[in-house]
């Protein structure tokens, strides 16, 4: 069977190495396809490689001498370690030694790490950073996940950058997350095509006239994780700040109930017996259960993990990373966006804003 | 002692004007400086004003023979119902007959009526609608309650209109929400004062210099509930869905309890048990609890309840807006205005982007 070679940084995360390896080492167990290419510090990672039993066969450690920390300025640490375990595993991606990357360093870092390091798609002028929410099932076959993007890359977009991140949803979401036929909605402030700013009325044309989308229309921030729309498109520093309240809110709630609950007697029998039905709950607003969101438009796909993820959140990062690499997610986007771009020339519009 | 002229308009709303009288009644009943003018259709709200039982010496009637409904265009609404009560409750207060307005009528038609019939306070383009969030308390003296503001009125701001936004929230904050000395933050990506485009940025660097304000920097989404700001200050486009998204989520979030805990006994038994604390989180999630938002930057103060408010609410909004008038938060936020604008020319510095 042909592997899909992933490069790990080892390094990078608040529990790392240690929950790195271990989860990549769970992921291993569970798909065939997958070689690891743990980059990083040999003589620390080396053990608890094999501490896990992973099969020599199945990885090989590329060496790299530094680390950067979660609060280091990307940029200043890029420049002054050119050894950290994220810049050695962005040049082996470009220099051909992996089909796909998994961080759950910096976001930063690893944003700019591939900006400098992986060749960008043709088309793209920069990467673009996903968001996975849990959504509400409309209906049975739903996918239970939506993917907003950009939510942090790019902070304002033209009207063409919008409709390459409807391009490369649409695409993740149908090889990686199981969606059908993605429907794609625009984030907005009401339902209505004249709302929002001229380069947001435009994008909705666009969207709206393209056979290629299954576009839905305008989406309110109200329905992001109502499951109305599988591919949500977003300025940058919209979709940030969205992403980031909506992360606060539910951390919040679960602060305030616990709060709450402690006050009271009859409560605390009530949330005993409620505990499991809890876990459920927090499983599902937990966006770390998706095991990483994609960084998109290089010619390699990166999956950035959560800062803090343990080795679950590690392993399905690495189970992402595997079905991206196995389904050929990068050059199915490369050749709608071409198609995209030679439909514009052709038509002679600019599409530009 | 000196009364209040709180307009009403009695048909907007979805519960009107049963629930609008109602509610208004109890205000009446707690708050000895209300005088009610209620707009709308005489023959409708004269029988449940005397069923309410409210002095005539406290209220009296104005007519108007329309109402505008929730799904009708603003713009097209206003222009063929002349009569409409908010277009006689907005010329009402134009001309001096009120103090301060509430409605529960649809936000697009309320702001847009205010805009073309009450004069704006000087240097200001537009109106700005706020909202009033429960925060976390960081201290016992804290207020509980966050504004945000704008939150849809003006999509993108300049620099000089963010800080008559903050100068609006503080005045509004300390004289009507008990906030003491009200911190200011401005909503962005990241904590660190070059976060993002050049408008948050430049905004940021005039709020800290500015001595008149307790600015505590910028405020991530994550940040907005957790009380770190009293007053958080972001353009209307990023408002909007921001506060949507926060309001879809706590919804979602109770959707999904109700969900998981049906399915499971011991759920049930443990649900019973917690009810009383369930109602308490809702209570505390629902902003509808708040009263009313103002719409600001007018030479009256505007409170503006939520379409779906019943007498409690509106009960919360006429107090409000009593109280706004008794402590002439309008007056003294064009105080702080003149004093803005004086120093801007005095230092020669544009400071519009």
């Amino acid at each position: 069977m042909e592997q899909n070679k992933i490069v790990i940084d080892a390094m990078g995360g608040d529990h790392a190495p240690l929950e790195i390896i271990k989860g990549t080492a769970s992921a291993i167990k569970e798909s065939e396809s997958i070689y690891a290419i743990f980059v990083g510090r040999q003589e620390e990672i080396q053990p608890i490689i094999e501490e896990e039993g992973i099969d020599s066969d199945r990885y090989e450690i590329v060496a790299a001498a530094d680390t950067i920390t979660m609060d280091e300025k990307p940029k200043e640490a890029l420049d002054s370690k050119p050894d950290a375990s994220i810049n050695v595993a962005t040049r082996l991606i470009r220099d051909g030694g992996g089909d796909a990357l998994v961080s759950a360093g910096s976001t930063g870092a690893t944003i700019l790490a591939c900006s400098r390091e992986i060749p960008r798609m043709p088309g793209i002028e920069r990467g673009v950073l996903a968001a996975i929410f849990p959504a509400m099932k409309q209906q049975r076959s739903d996918p239970g996940v939506t993917i907003m993007l950009d939510v942090g890359a790019t902070l304002h977009c033209s009207v063409s950058q919008l409709i390459t991140f409807a391009i490369m949803g649409m695409h993740y979401g149908k090889e990686v997350l199981d969606m059908q036929n993605p429907r794609i909605g625009l984030l907005n402030i009401g339902e209505e095509e004249t709302k929002g700013h001229s380069v947001l009325v435009e994008t909705h044309q666009e969207l709206k006239k393209d056979k290629h989308f299954n576009f839905v229309g305008n989406v309110e921030g109200k329905d992001i994780m109502r499951g109305v729309a599988d591919v949500i498109v977003t300025e940058g520093y919209t979709g940030n700040v969205v992403l980031k309240s909506l992360e606060g809110i539910a951390e919040m709630g679960m602060e305030t109930g616990k709060q709450i609950w402690k006050k009271n007697v009859m409560s605390k029998v009530g949330i005993a017996m409620l505990s499991p039905v809890l876990k459920k709950l927090k499983k599902r607003l937990d966006y770390s259960e998706q095991g990483g969101a994609p960084i998109l438009g290089f010619r390699k796909l990166v999956i950035k993990a959560h800062g803090r993820s343990k080795a679950k959140a590690i392993k399905n990062a690495v189970l992402l990373a595997d079905r991206s690499a196995g389904n050929n997610v990068v050059p199915k986007i490369e050749a709608s966006m071409k198609e995209y771009y030679m439909d514009m020339f052709e038509n002679g519009s600019e599409k530009e804003s």
